[in-house]
């Protein structure tokens, strides 16, 4: 088990403009504000959206996409470095007009109709995601 | 892009009673102890619940409504003001017996059986929200 | 209405291994960290999972597994204390190959595949759960 720790340097509260794309917002806004390390939450509504679904066994992303308005009801996600540059790994639960859920990875291409946003600006070293073996994953 | 920059005063944990509205009882929670801009979380069970879908195409609000017990999966939300009055703008996951999620906006009439919450009082101007014309909603 | 007051100590993120049971390993975590109290956030994937419904009108647990890989679309929970030690309650949404979510209150059996987290652990005396009568359940 891995783990960095940090004390909370500020916390952000803001919102997208509508047309955005949730998961490109979100990270031009914390590159933008200087934030390389945090976590976030989020909620709102999408025009469109999108989420993956990783087949751990053949070590693919599945993606379902939905091209219908859909309620962010839940979105929660971690800042750290990838590559050398500012990445997020969000997680989301889309629902449709009838309630029913639909979570996932957030993809790109999830385009904001409305989206609100806590983030959470943490000090200390942003951590590093590398390849990992065992999963196929980028992980810390 | 719009955002308000805050630091963290404190952070309460607590509980709803049995009965409590979830909606309601957290707005009051905020305004009893003077939580004027933050963030929370939640999770519990209610005895019968509601969920909004905001149809960005027609801009209205529309109802789902549970009449059994659900477990509240996912509820994540922010503090701050609209028409002068501490204001909480919530998004919730309910999920029933067979584990079936139904998101969206929290309405009002999700009665708590039992309701855990973290609240994270900030520091700072909390943002007055105002109708946005380009969404029809009260955003910040 | 019960609550408890605190300041944030430090915000810790992390990751599972892969083959941790998800729930047993965010409480070995804090144990091993001195967490006492506070709350967490956490998304992945798990191998295989499992939820917990509350039958609120019988007082018992209901429980549903899935024996295939599934998404951690949302995770959330608070740190406290049960019997003297340092207790866990989560809720989880967990999000099939098509992304239809299933969520309820977090089980033990849930083995991730991968699994990162941020848990803020705060500052003060940790709660202590003892039944409550009126729900049949440990609350603080």
């Amino acid at each position: 088990m891995k783990s960095f720790e940090f004390t909370t340097r500020r916390v952000l509260l803001g919102r997208l403009e509508r047309g955005d794309s949730v998961l490109e917002g979100l990270t031009e806004f914390c590159k933008t504000n200087g934030i390389q390390v945090g976590h976030l939450e989020a909620l709102g509504v999408v025009e469109r959206g999108g989420i993956g679904y990783y087949d751990h066994l053949r070590r693919t992303f599945r993606e379902v996409r939905f091209e219908e308005g859909m309620e962010i009801a839940s979105l929660t996600g971690n800042v750290s470095r990838k590559d050398g540059v500012t990445f997020l790994h969000c997680h989301v639960v889309l629902a449709d007009r009838e309630g029913r859920c639909f979570g996932g990875h957030l993809l790109e291409g999830n385009v904001a109709f409305a989206c609100e946003f806590a983030v959470t600006d943490l000090e200390g070293m942003a951590p590093e995601r590398s390849l990992d073996e065992s999963t196929g994953l980028a992980l810390w």
